[in-house]
């Protein structure tokens, strides 16, 4: 068994390294990359990832797997060999079930779709889209097939970003937080209105960079393994625990991204540094799920980079930054901004209140897709009724509606509900931390973090993937994914701000 | 034939994408990894480098070689066709008559010789390395007999950077090289010396860099397939002509390093750019030889970057970017000062004139090791006789003596040899190109090159591998590698700024 253990590492290794080799080819094309090296780079990546997947599905690593799963019989199932066991032939059963036909059509037919895409988004035109989500559609469907049977055939997708997690669940999450958004929404909607017009003077990208990195080293981000950079789009990535890697980006209109994009990718980064190095190189590395992982970053995003403790403490940190634009606003002041509630058309921009209300229409959209109960031709239409109803505003046009999102494009369906699910977590932790650490309010204040971060790293980072997103979540806070916690936090916030 | 010839480009595609991974992840090791990265990257290094040599030396890849070779024998062997075969076939026997337990002993050796001689150097105690460098020579006479037979040992070695370079043709170009240089010391030790103190003034690091940019864009370098950042030693790297990273350094003591360390990499760099796309991913993309790729790099830093035409142009360009420190400065003075001859104990500070003799006492030591001529404890002393007969001075201590190097304790032996012979080919280019340019230094004075690397690109660059070093110069100049071009430039500069 243990020479058997031996030989699986060895192999995963191999396989954990042209990953993670991938990862840095990938991060170098979004960050330093010249332009002209984008076809070079893209055959690089093939080969790399061909080779990857190739070694990840040889029959020595199945039959390693049988035999391990054989020795581990009857062991407890929750121990760090079982788990590892566990989860290393998951991955590979998944793996092995999807031939390699399809993933090069899958991969041909996304190519031309983000191209497709990027033309209609352009020009606002959904029905160039049309055609090429109706064959997504079709790729989706038979992905699902290769895993029949399922509850429901959107559980293979969700799957893939939330190990175990049911679309029953997704749902029934969903019903509870919808209707208390919406009126949350409506709420605000008749009180007098909080201005954001302070965040939207110029402000020294150097400035905010180094703002930013004080956050990031305040709460625990290690630079001697890890860096930032800029790229187009803010991510966190890795080569493992010791080499972790975060992006943030400058944008004039709205500059303090810059800052809350550097909270949000340390609150990955943290995760990925604090993984036990046990699991360096093996199927155990990384996040439990994309749920679990959001739930790192939103939670250093917003229910600590949010909070007024926080800013109490780094108020005055920033004021020294930017003297002239700042040094005569109240903290108070610049806290309600940061937390303005308002609904708009572009995820990516909306505030905690309504974030969940835009991925919850495009997760039931997809559930629909896939159910076969919703055709392509009627997503505009649908999309703009459920924009009304859920934040009260229609887009203009497809570009600000239905084309906002890449995902669906490059065959991203069963992702966008992570990022609620990272909401919902993210303040059951917090109220778990609170009730373990009774004087966090006190260290935030401080500047403090290091409570909060031994905590999560004993609690959550140092697991790596041992646990299923679910376990994880009731191992920690004792019960399973539940929206009360976030509800109760968003709730309390909007009355402190508004009084709604 | 075809068909084979597109399989083997199809696996070739596959190594060479595979060492242009290993490439960007050693330029990101050297420019940008934090530290704590290190273990992991040294492990994806070796897995990466260890995928490409099994996919190289594969039985399929040695099958369609020798099916090729068949096709192409009777046809012209220059052909492009039977070029690629041949080039391909001579890199698979070389990698296939090392055997695997060879490279991982010669891994573990170096590894701990290049401890040893960080150690060693530090402590400037000879003592310290010899045994380590004992076991390298070993490894390295076991390496020959795997080539053997060979005329002299020392030719396997060689072949590995100059590949058909003969040592006698080295001994013969060194005699012809060693006593006119010399000559040329001693004469310019009894003129009134130059000064260089105006290089040795405070310049600030960003004036530097954005000089040097300069110069590297009139050079032609490509921005949209390339970029520099610094590294602790300045270098070029690609993953084919399209991504092509050059490197240079700041130091404060040295500070027009950066400057000519910019010249210097953009040489090899427009060499790599200029390569012909068809043998993107072939065995015929990269440089003909380290000499060859020398010359490009020795004759955009020293042929081009040290001429007084060059200077005409750049020189009000340079005073602009430092006002204060050379708005008073003439010209011709910088111009000696940039071409001082100085004998000096460090052979990567020597100067033009005495350059070359640094490497012949190496190579002329490494030569007499391989033959079994010299013992490893004979070393300091023989260095310090040749460093007193070729230089005139004596290192004070081991560290500025025969420990300054890396190369040996890395394993490297035959690659010193480059240097110089990347030197004399300069000088034969630039002869050449005189004679088939007449208004050379009219066009160099307006800051235009593009008659010069219009010519480098026609009759070297798009080649890539297809010449060897010989037959290439032969080919461009109409003789084989020739050391009077070299003397005749040497001597006649020494003349314009000693008068000797």
């Amino acid at each position: 068994m243990n020479k058997n253990l031996d030989r699986l590492n060895a192999l995963m290794g191999e396989v954990m390294d042209l990953r993670h080799t991938a990862s840095m080819l990938e991060w170098d094309e979004r960050v330093y990359m010249p332009r002209g090296g984008a076809q070079t780079r893209s055959l690089l990546l093939a080969s790399v990832r061909r080779i990857a997947h190739e070694k990840f599905i040889s029959k020595e690593v199945g039959e390693l797997l049988a035999a391990l799963r054989t020795g581990v019989d009857g062991q407890d199932p929750t121990s760090e060999t079982a788990r590892l066991v566990a989860v290393t032939a998951r991955d590979y059963e998944k793996a092995t079930r999807v031939p390699a036909s399809f993933v090069a059509e899958h991969a041909e037919i996304t190519s031309m779709a983000q191209h497709a895409w990027q033309e209609a988004r352009a020009k606002s035109d959904f029905t160039m889209f049309a055609p090429h989500l109706e064959k997504i559609i079709g790729l989706k469907r038979r992905y699902v097939s290769f895993f029949a049977p399922t509850d429901h055939p959107y559980d293979a997708l969700l799957d893939d970003y939330e190990p175990g997690l049911k679309t029953k669940e997704v749902e029934t999450l969903f019903d509870a937080l919808r209707p208390r958004q919406q009126d949350l929404i409506r709420r605000v909607a008749e009180r007098p209105q909080v201005s954001d017009r302070l965040l939207h003077l110029g402000y020294a990208e150097q400035g905010l960079w180094d703002f930013g990195v004080q956050v990031a080293t305040a709460f625990g981000f290690d630079w001697t393994r890890g860096r930032q950079d800029k790229s187009a789009h803010p991510y966190t990535t890795d080569s493992g625990p010791d080499d972790v890697r975060i992006t943030t980006r400058f944008e004039a209109q709205q500059p303090f991204m810059t800052v809350f994009a550097t909270m949000h990718e340390t609150g990955h980064a943290l995760y990925v540094q604090g993984v036990d190095p046990r699991w360096r190189r093996t199927a155990l590395e990384g996040g439990a799920s994309l749920g679990i992982h959001e739930s790192q970053s939103r939670l250093w995003e917003n229910l600590v980079g949010r909070s007024l403790p926080f800013w109490q403490h780094f108020w005055p940190v920033l004021q020294g930054q930017f003297p002239s634009e700042l040094g005569g606003v109240a903290l108070e002041e610049f806290h309600r901004a940061i937390n303005r509630v308002q609904p708009s058309l572009i995820r990516v921009e909306a505030d905690e209140a309504t974030y969940n209300l835009h991925v919850m229409l495009r997760v039931e959209m997809e559930i629909a897709m896939l159910g076969g109960a919703l055709s392509v031709n009627d997503l505009p239409r649908l999309w703009n009724e459920k924009m009304r109803d859920y934040l009260g505003i229609v887009p203009p046009d497809a570009r600000r509606g239905i084309l906002q999102d890449i995902h669906w494009s490059i065959g991203l369906m069963g992702y966008f509900a992570t990022y609620t699910l990272g909401n919902v977590i993210s303040a059951q932790l917090w109220e778990r931390f609170s009730s373990v650490e009774p004087r966090r309010d006190e260290q935030l204040r401080r500047g403090d973090f290091s409570s909060l971060l031994a905590w999560l790293r004993r609690e959550i980072h140092q697991h790596g993937r041992r646990y299923e997103p679910q376990a994880l979540v009731e191992r920690v806070t004792g019960s399973r994914i539940d929206p009360l916690p976030y509800l109760r936090y968003l709730e309390r916030k909007v009355e402190e701000a508004y009084g709604a």
